[in-house]
């Protein structure tokens, strides 16, 4: 059981930088989040992609942003816990919350910060009988270790830029080239930039990738060994593809999970919260960024950032019930250059 | 008379990123600042200081987040009226707003921005009957163009860092050295870092800069021409000192100005808005930033950012009445990368 200060759901932009304001008020900080690294939605959908309106950042990328938020927050030593997601929360006769993760992490929390964005980002999936056994042993929706592939017969499902660099990378001379790769997608049109289509032509040319169009409709599978995919094609023929490993990037679909179910104020999949402290109406538990709505909500990362502040202060409020919270300066307060640990300059 | 969407009443940080949330939605804005150049209280207070929450921007200072923010808005184009106040804003009956600076800009503008911090900032002058009349000849309130002071008997008044740097500096050799620099200060203890301290012990070894510990408490001056200050030692006894330029440095005082009597709701000095659009009770006033106030609010730049997006939102519902006005993301938006000038990157 771990016992903590704030327990933040969702690693993204927001919660990480939720981490920061109440780092700033030296109200200590558990992290969850289903995907298992930290930037949510940035790493996830855009990581390499320009954004051009974080305030006195005149261009970034998801994963840039991501670094320097990590940067950031290092001082205050969050604890991580990635690749799960918090699946039940109940409040204690104490005011704390208790909250468990799919994998049993178990924590007794004073507040509770849902910056879980749009929910928790899950691979899509493929609806074949079976086919879910095999997940970890045969079946993978990330790519991870490309040791995995090495030498096998690697069927890829997807057609966008991360399922055809996939197969690219995988096809690739190497310690870890795999014996063959095929790229499935249900039609012939593929969506990627004109740099990763030159690419696959390339791998397809030199015979490194095989394209194929159709869908996996069944799997073959013996002596708990997943051995072909069923592969339906345009003109509605089935026939089975040999197969050692089949890794699916059909891309990520939101999941609000659980927290659907926590009695909280949910308007069209959003949580109602105020504007002076971004609690939901259960004191003690905040939304921010995404996940919340209010009058004037813009859908924004800096808009996020902004309800962070205001939701540290209101938790100070919960943790230190005895103090009167003041606002300090980073560039001139001594205490919060004791926080973030920098040398306090000289007076000037 | 300025035709505008928009005119923010403030260089500061905030008002500079106004610039930018405006500019997403395709509203011009035009900028007036007191100050004489753009970045208010981070320029003037704390330039070289570090700044540690800006998010995603793990470590700034003033000057770089205002450089920073300048580059930001750059595709946007706004005009800037530095050195002047607003000195009037009256309603016209078409629902615009007519202001007038000190200066004599006028602007017809759809919307204001009142992004004037804790309000302008004024150098601290000294009471000395007469001693105006010699501002920008003989009396200086900015360090500004060193050869102003080359070849002159300088009297620098003020006892900070700002003030002890630019006695060093006009004292140091060069083509634009003073004749003579002395430094006068109310009392013996002077407040700057260790490095500016070392550097003012180091002139006055040399005698580059003489240092004096007393008051003005009156000029000579005959034929226009300012020929002394009566300088009165801690003993009560009164001296002249011949001089050619007088460089007053100190610090910097907000006045809150005319705002004050524009029949906005003022709580302590302060604006009162809705969290909805940052709007003052007039329709088509804006507040953002330091300036304003409203339950929760925290006086942080990061707070001010997201208010001037929802602002922005409010103004372009006044500037585009017939139009619906959707979120669009820098990350994917043609439209947006339009108005920024930036290519579009392919779709992946």
């Amino acid at each position: 059981m771990i016992e903590t200060d704030a327990l933040i759901v969702g690693a993204g932009p927001v919660g990480l930088f939720q981490v920061f304001q109440l780092g700033l008020l030296d109200i200590k900080a558990q992290v969850v989040d289903s995907l298992p690294h930290a930037g949510g939605q940035c790493m996830e959908l855009y990581p390499d992609k320009p954004i051009y309106d974080i305030p006195g950042t005149p261009r970034t990328s998801g994963r840039e942003l991501v670094t320097s938020l990590l940067e950031q927050i290092k001082p205050f030593n969050a604890g991580f816990h990635l690749g799960q997601e918090v699946s039940t929360l109940a409040a204690q006769p104490d005011g704390r919350f208790l909250a468990e993760t799919s994998r049993g992490t178990r924590f007794l929390a004073k507040t509770i910060f849902l910056a879980a964005g749009v929910g928790s980002f899950q691979p899509r999936r493929l609806k074949i009988e079976g086919l879910d056994a095999f997940e970890h042993s045969q079946l993978f929706h990330h790519t991870g270790d490309p040791a995995l592939f090495a030498g096998k017969q690697v069927l890829v499902v997807g057609g966008d830029g991360a399922a055809i660099e996939s197969a690219c990378r995988l096809a690739e001379a190497g310690p870890h080239q795999a014996l063959k790769v095929t790229l499935l997608h249900r039609r012939e049109v593929l969506s990627a930039s004109a740099a990763v289509l030159a690419r696959f032509e390339a791998a397809r040319a030199s015979g490194a990738v095989d394209f194929r169009v159709g869908q996996v409709t069944g799997i073959e599978a013996a002596g708990g060994v997943l051995g072909a995919a069923q592969i339906t094609d345009v003109n509605g023929e089935t026939a089975p593809l040999p197969l050692d490993v089949m890794l699916v990037l059909l891309g990520l679909s939101p999941r609000l999970g659980p927290l659907a179910d926590w009695g909280l104020d949910m308007e069209r999949k959003q949580l109602s919260v105020d504007t002076e402290k971004f609690s939901t109406r259960v004191a003690g538990i905040f939304a921010v960024g995404d996940i919340n709505t209010y009058p004037g909500k813009k859908k924004l990362i800096l808009c996020g950032f902004h309800e962070c502040v205001l939701a540290a202060f209101g938790a100070a409020a919960l943790v230190f019930p005895d103090q009167k919270i003041q606002l300090q300066y980073t560039t001139t307060s001594p205490k919060l250059h004791r926080l973030l640990g920098v040398g306090s300059p000289l007076a000037d």
